[in-house]
């Protein structure tokens, strides 16, 4: 089986039989890290390019490692050193690397669908690192795969994702990917951290920790970006927390081996307490290993000549 | 044949046979980029350094495709993170530089001469990817090739080159190159911004862009640096553009099958309108294409054992 | 033999026989560097963090052209570039980059101790690349390979550190080293910048540059740190350099065959004159060369299996 598409824009896009083969992919590329010689010569002679216009260690660095780990050659270009100094726009940038050959564009952009427009321009690859507010499908992908890898299903899960969801490009990418999937989304947070019709995803809406996390299998956190806090988005961190925050007592309302991620960073005691973020339910670093295996898996069924 | 000198410093420094052989390599070279595996082993085990003290995504991208397709190590180094923000000298930089051993160091510098004085000092190859206003040599040299892909031959043409020739290294270079190769080099722009002994290079000046551009062949654009304009150094972009601006309309004083070139990033509706640089006359793209090719072919003859 | 820790985090935990095995090592690796291919597969399928939260050029480049190579793959990570600007701590940084597998993490930090802690966190290698005003053992270790090669032994000599030795991990980690290793350590600067309790150490101390040199082997020179000097530490950038610059006069008070040594970057004509700096007592650049190699042992015997 293959990829339909030559991108990765969006877990919207990906079909349940997609998800499944990325899923499998990358289950087999696991091994590849931990062997000896963390390496194999698949991608040899292949050039993947790292374009990110919003500053990301971890998301760069595990892309950086998924194709040095396949013998990719990979090229890093950042917005701050980038000639998008000098006015280029976006499309200009990606004809300009197209022109070079490479054989995959990874991007990151504070616009929604500044992906998607590439993806037309250009014939290169084009995998989705994040998009505004849109949508993260690398993230909800290796989300994904720690849940399966945990539960051995991901199908009549009930998951709930918490914090700023009208925000968040990592909770729209888990709704439509666990939706699909068949688990249950249960979405919360402050009022105004709730779009008006999110409901129309499919998942349930509460208003109250408690609530959403009672009985529930799998709980997501979302972190709390502090940048915003400037706008008066949420009154204060304190109140926040004070409602928001997932610690050693409210936990025990969600089911007894529940399990708690994060796409992080992490902010302790902010949105999670520490005992909770480092405790035996969390399954936040098996997200973050899994995270270059699922890149490993996307550049092999996009580049790897399986298509 | 071999090059004469360690480094390529600027067109000048060149004769017409080692333009001829840097351009026949490089298009052996272009083959390599279109592969299943981009990749060809001359120069493993080569360490090129990318010592870049001003901003630039597309030369600095270029030159690390380029090492990285002949499997050479790259190291890049910007002056923002660079030890340069401790007071060091250029020359100390360049000294610790060449006692790592590197193969060669490709260098873009504010000061025009800065890659001279360099390949003095170190025993390495220079490649200058841009000193000041001077020289910007390997675009010369993606030019020369485009041109010469496109139209047979580098001799007998008409080029018109518009914009702030005073300030554009990139103009320089081509009226070194041109001429050398035996093409006619007009030039053209607001009166303060041709320098006022240009003649002596052998070209023709005008300061209407209709008629630099009459019966021309080649038609080469320059970017305005925005930059400058709090200098003062011309009135208005939208005076700037009424008269010099290449757009649908007075491109038809070119020859019927004229050919738009331009070093990027472009500046859209400034110097150049948008159905120009996306229309059938542009081969932009091209030379970016060409460029990767280029500097491919620089470093092979300058390290690849070949000197 | 092979070294007793996981980690290399001070020259103070290091035994007399593991800097032997450390220097040896590197001397082993010189040759590498001078070969047509200077390229090792000792360490393919190894991957090396560079995570610097410091700007350094010359230690950064030495580290990643050491780990190329010996084939490892590098990645380079920079503070100003990475989610620490997102309020992450430093323990989850490391403990994410521990997720995704690599096998060394090479730290530089401006807090005292910050590797110490990283060590005892993650399972990976991590090396000590310079933390605050503590330690950097691969630049003393670069330093007793230089004295090394140069004197035949690294016992019975005396050796001078001039500058601010109280702000000096240069100076700390050459302490423990040279006296470990059966050298004399003189340290000199004004009154302000020498440390109370040096004296413990087993060092002599001494106010004047002129005492300080008389008849020893070595002088090493401390960079004057510029940025400090608003701080007031000391009066005035004229006033040290009258009294401690090392000049072509004052050297003949120290041996007639004494070496000079930096670890750079210099400041020209401040703690060292030009000519000294590059006269023939320099051996400035045998400690760049140097670095690399003792960087390659050191990933080598860490990584390479032989622990």
């Amino acid at each position: 089986m293959k990829l339909t598409n030559k991108d990765i824009l969006g877990i919207k896009e990906l079909s349940v039989d997609e998800i499944n083969l990325i899923l499998d992919t990358a289950e087999s590329f696991i091994e590849v890290s931990t062997r000896e010689i963390k390496k194999v010569p698949t991608l040899r002679g292949k050039t993947v390019v790292n374009l990110f216009f919003e500053a990301s260690t971890r998301t760069r660095t595990s892309f950086e490692i998924a194709g040095k780990r396949l013998s990719a050659d990979t090229i890093n270009i950042s917005a701050t050193t980038s000639s998008v100094v000098k006015g280029e726009t976006l499309i200009d940038t990606a004809r300009n690397l197209e022109a070079m050959n490479p054989d995959a564009i990874v991007i990151r952009h504070s616009a929604a669908g500044a992906p998607h427009m590439l993806a037309k321009m250009v014939k290169q690859s084009i995998i989705n690192a994040g998009d505004g507010a849109h949508e993260h499908p690398t993230q909800a992908l290796l989300d994904m795969m720690t849940i399966k890898e945990k539960r051995g299903t991901l199908s009549g899960l009930k998951v709930a994702i918490v914090g700023d969801i009208a925000h968040s490009r990592v909770a729209r990418s888990n709704i439509y990917g666990l939706t699909k999937m068949g688990s249950h989304v249960i979405v919360a947070g402050p009022a105004m951290m709730i779009p008006k019709d999110i409901a129309r995803m499919g998942v349930t809406v509460y208003n109250s920790l408690a609530e959403a996390i009672k009985n529930v299998d799998i709980i997501m956190m979302l972190r709390i970006q502090l940048e915003r806090q400037q706008q008066k988005i949420f009154p204060s961190l304190r109140e926040y927390s004070s409602f928001f925050c997932l610690n050693k007592q409210n936990i025990n309302l969600a089911k007894e081996d529940v399990l708690v991620m994060h796409p992080g960073p992490i902010n302790r005691g902010i949105e999670i307490s520490s005992d909770v973020a480092d405790g035996p339910y969390s399954i936040i670093l098996d997200q973050v290993t899994n995270g270059v295996a699922v890149r490993m898996a996307l550049l092999y069924l996009l580049i790897g000549g399986q298509r």
